[in-house]
């Protein structure tokens, strides 16, 4: 596969974990304060911060720590067994970067250190289009939060979390950085979806939280300030492939511990069934692709990524046009082998107890987040005209 | 849509009482014991009994009556709202033909005019690959059953079912029908699977059951009485049909009530959307064209019930054929509609309490009842050699 | 199949003769004199003239002529072996029509009892996008044309044409009848493409033409006028669905005759092989679909058309709509069917003298005619919204 | 692109003389002398070639000689403008690779020294199941050839040749190395298929054609004899993903020199088409998936090549699953490709003399080579059983 090479970096012990009880999870849904406390026991919480913090993270190619191909491996890896945790695992790096990429140097220093020393979770309240959480500016440089924010996946038994507000007299976003424990901060344990059950990715309020000068990220304009949103598409993508992979796996489990050949088949044994192998092979191939197009975003966004400051606008647009080709391919595969898993391993394997179609329901769930027609589009007109895309929220 | 005029079959207070809580019915899996009484009240039990015994079928054309295309009709149509009940429903009148092709005149005035008069729900113990139920004969003509059976659908709940045995002595099977309350038989409340969630298709277990000689149904070995099965399939064919046209019909609901354009998209409102208008092109299209392969089965079904013992041997494996194309179009419209419902009605449509995608799980169990592999190796043999091919268990 | 009952209709010798040349004719291209003189022979010339006029066609179930759902059967059947001459004789029939819906009694009663009685074949100058050729009014009522028009099927080798031509005075555009041998009229010997070969589908130029005022169509501005458009586009859609059932009929022909196991498939004979099976399976049920689909919307055409001048804006949009969706299935199935064809029959039926590929070139040519993107834009809007639409030159 | 940076190794003035005619040879078919000489003189007769021989070949990495990925991204570049001549040139390797990988010493220095001095074009006549040519022992360890071999790609016109014949006192293979002009020799120009025109693919008669000893080839039974097999399937793998690439950017020239906006759409340039855009990016994900699959099968293929004769089987075979992954995505991706580029350009698009039909020709011909159903077979047996597959005639 794309990234097996990585796999050695999550420990077996707790992929079997994930994996012995995903289904149970699954159907219980809510938080996983267990397997949070393995992964982070597992030292992963600190995968996307730069070794200079006491990371694991590096830009500097051969000094032994994780690139972003690395760190998606990682992603991948755990989304194979149970792509829940294995969004928050992806979503805690993404709030870790929002801070390596917007914040000055006492921000990163505190905050970043912070999260080795104390082995913090962080939660996502940046949630672009829900505008319903409004900032209101103190006269110190700081704000005061007031509303409420949906799809705010990790919040719920965090630490500390990264918050978007929307200030209406200039109508610009504000982004800070707050501790989950901040004084009128509510979290709700309101998630509950068809699948992708564990992202505690409920609802936020947030009654008149003060916001300190030092707390505010001022996002620089730059194009290296815009990759947070390639890393957090890079994330869905990988889920989606980890998600393919895991099916697939799941299906060649099953069908060799339990597979029986059918009536009018002819054949002895289930694997020696002729359209069962096609059926293999067309989630092998179709999972294989998908992983080779996320391992070349990801060699594309290191690259960006070790051009620092230096990067340009032109080189940003190429890594988010291969993120969207990826992305597609990731989304078609999750979707297409979550639904075959079923056709390879017959009317046995629906038993609810066996969960099987969590794949599909997490795929279903997670491959909604932006719709695939829009980037579709965008790749296809740049491969027409090959005109560069300006950064969106999220492309 | 194919059968639309036989709409009216259906009280519109049915159809609004079924998929008023058909959501909240899938989430809680099990008996559905009001709504079956709500389908017993509309006068749907004898939709496949013959009129000579009080029921509401006919292979007379133009006399009034229900002919097959009319029955599927009315399974279809509730499929739309609630695929379990339809199943339900498909099943009793499959119960019903059992009796009306393979009992002889006492059985069939006693159990066909029985079902008129008590209104009996009836239930499936006739699983053809699972031979765990075994026959010993007796000295009076009768069997004592021992054993068990999966999937027998409707049975909980039901007043009368059929059943199929193991003769080990001849290892030919033994047909027979029995009230549920004969003693010995216990019905196991074990269905929970992660779709078709209320057709109460559980075990049923058999614990020295008498069954006297004139509960013996001795199956004829002639191409009419081989027609249980073509029914049976067709069951199924139109319940996946119903699915695709009713998850046609919820995503347009959705979209017409909670469909915003997406940020991207430069239109006004959603259903102004390019790609938008596209899937529901995709979905008519695909669901539609699959509604006419299962009509056209149904008028094969009901020219070749109209010849009655004089029914030969090619023109029921004609259509035989004709009912595995339907089944293969239905199977793939009422997987792709219930997935693709999703994309038109974006992320927020996964929340749980909507159980929006029941439509792709009960399509999903239900498309595993026989491998869609060998349905189409079928039809292409066929299409290619011309040859007719013989009846099987599931064709 | 869809409309094989009607399969009688078309003589099996003008079948055969057609099919025994159809590959060298497709390579040569040009005009198929000696074919399109077989075809007038049999008859086919006047299937669109109503019988009052001494055709073959009546609006009046029962009475022995032809309806819609005839017409297309024998179109489709041409197909099969040939749809560049099925193509000829569709339109045919479509400049026959445009007389009968567009002509005053005198213009009807001349051009469709000249077509009996002089076994006129008809060609087409009516491209509604190409606006080159410009009418002028001269004082009697009548025109002259200037200019040129492209895609003029069947002007070639005609006697009697129709013709639209763009008044610059107005905007608008003037419908005419003219004979081919019209002074002034110069029809070229320029159609090389791709596929469908054999339409003379070339330039016409008009050079200072007179139209006379008996000669000009007065296009009503009624529904039923506007059918010429839904029958032009049924045309289409048979002859994509004859294209699809001749190219599974030819790869089963074929592998009769030729088919070899492939050297690791196991099996003893080609027609065992069960990919091979699996493949004539999916082409015969997209080809079938397509045929069910064409054979509803003919139906609907057939009901609109017996409503005379009292059909209703809404009723003729219903049939156009079902036209479009048969027109997606058609147009998929032609060009699906025609590239598997050869995955069915394998290396060696690449031989350019068989000519197989034309299956799939005529099928790319003539789905080409609009783009299937915007038909299916609008069967899913109407599916969406349940508006329906507007006529177009298209639909 | 996957192999972009190697594209320089193709002057440009060589792509751009052969795509500026390939429409013109594609419709006359025959020989391509001109275009061959073009190759020959841009010197990558010899790339397949040793260093140590005096051609361009390495296997050790960094000495600045090409690799199998660089080969192959030059076959595959050419093939984006004429993949029959990247046939010839990647069939040109294959010999080369066979002399190599079977020759002893003394036969390696000469006929690998000889392509470089003499500028040979190497033909080929090991069609593995095609055993109409026979082999008859001499008394010197030498055969005589009688009978003929169809589907020799190159031997037209080329210098050398290899070939195989049937050795029917043992069963067995012979294979050896001939000059084409060898006495007995007659090459038919009889290769006239649908598609892959120019590739010289016809028929050689052997007419008691004398092999001396020192010509025969002793295959080794070893893994690393056995690559010839793999470097011919990663051939027509990257032949194909060339075909895709082609289609894509043909299609993407002729949209922005011609392409217009349809009449219903809405926009005023054809690049603005929500639908056109969508088609490009169906193009350009599939065939860059496709790319991907086939650059990480050319690695896999470089580190098995470096291993020498220390190659295991195991090793060996893994590199056969890549290939045969690789194939099905880069069949896939030319068919589609070649088919989509005429939604995107259009009616005009099919003019005969513009040939673009000929992407998907060149893919269909090409692309029944051998069974793709057979691989996926073979790809979803090792996905499910994980057991590694013996080499086969194809594999």
């Amino acid at each position: 596969m794309g990234m097996n090479e990585a796999h050695g970096a999550v420990p077996d012990g707790l992929l079997g974990a994930l994996r012995a009880n995903a289904a149970q999870r699954d159907l219980a849904g809510g938080h996983a304060a267990a397997e949070k406390r393995l992964i982070a026991e597992a030292g992963l919480l600190t995968i996307a911060v730069p070794r200079e913090f006491g990371g694991q993270f590096t830009q500097v190619p051969g000094d032994g720590g994780l690139h972003w191909r690395d760190v998606y491996a990682i992603i991948r890896t755990i989304a194979r067994v149970d792509s829940a945790l294995a969004h928050l695992l992806g979503f805690q790096c993404l709030q870790i970067v929002s801070v390596d990429l917007w914040g000055n140097a006492a921000q990163r220093a505190n905050w970043l250190q912070g999260t080795v020393e104390h082995r913090w979770w962080w939660g996502n309240a940046v949630n672009p289009i829900d505008t319903r959480l409004v900032a209101q500016a103190d006269n110190e440089g700081g704000w005061r939060l007031h509303g409420k924010k949906g799809f705010c996946s990790g919040t719920y038994g965090s630490q500390m979390m990264t918050v978007s507000a929307h200030d209406p007299a200039t109508g610009n976003p504000v982004f800070a950085v707050v501790p989950t424990t901040r004084a009128g901060i509510t979290v709700h344990d309101d998630w509950d979806p068809i699948g992708q059950r564990q992202t505690d990715s409920g609802t936020v309020s947030f009654d008149n939280v003060q916001v300190q000068a030092h707390e505010v990220l001022a996002r620089p304009n730059t194009p290296r300030a815009s990759l947070r949103t390639l890393v957090s598409q890079l994330v869905l993508t990988n889920l989606f492939v980890g998600l393919a992979e895991g099916a697939l796996e799941e299906a060649r489990q099953y069908v060799l511990a339990n597979g029986r050949p059918w009536v009018n088949s002819g054949v002895k044994q289930a694997i020696d069934d002729p359209y069962l192998q096609q059926r293999f092979g067309e989630m092998r191939v179709q999972s294989l692709a998908a992983a080779l197009l996320a391992d070349r975003a990801a060699a594309q966004l290191d690259a960006a990524w070790q051009q620092g400051e230096a990067l340009a606008a032109g080189t940003r647009a190429e890594v988010s046009i291969a993120i969207s080709e990826a992305k597609i391919g990731a989304h078609r595969a999750a979707l297409e082998t979550g639904q075959q898993l079923f056709d390879a391993c017959g009317a046995r394997a629906t038993n609810a107890a066996l969960a099987l179609d969590r794949f599909w329901r997490n795929a279903r769930v997670h491959t909604l987040h932006d719709p695939l027609d829009y980037r579709l589009r965008d790749v296809g007109r740049h491969a027409l005209t090959q005109e560069l895309p300006e950064p969106t929220l999220y492309t």
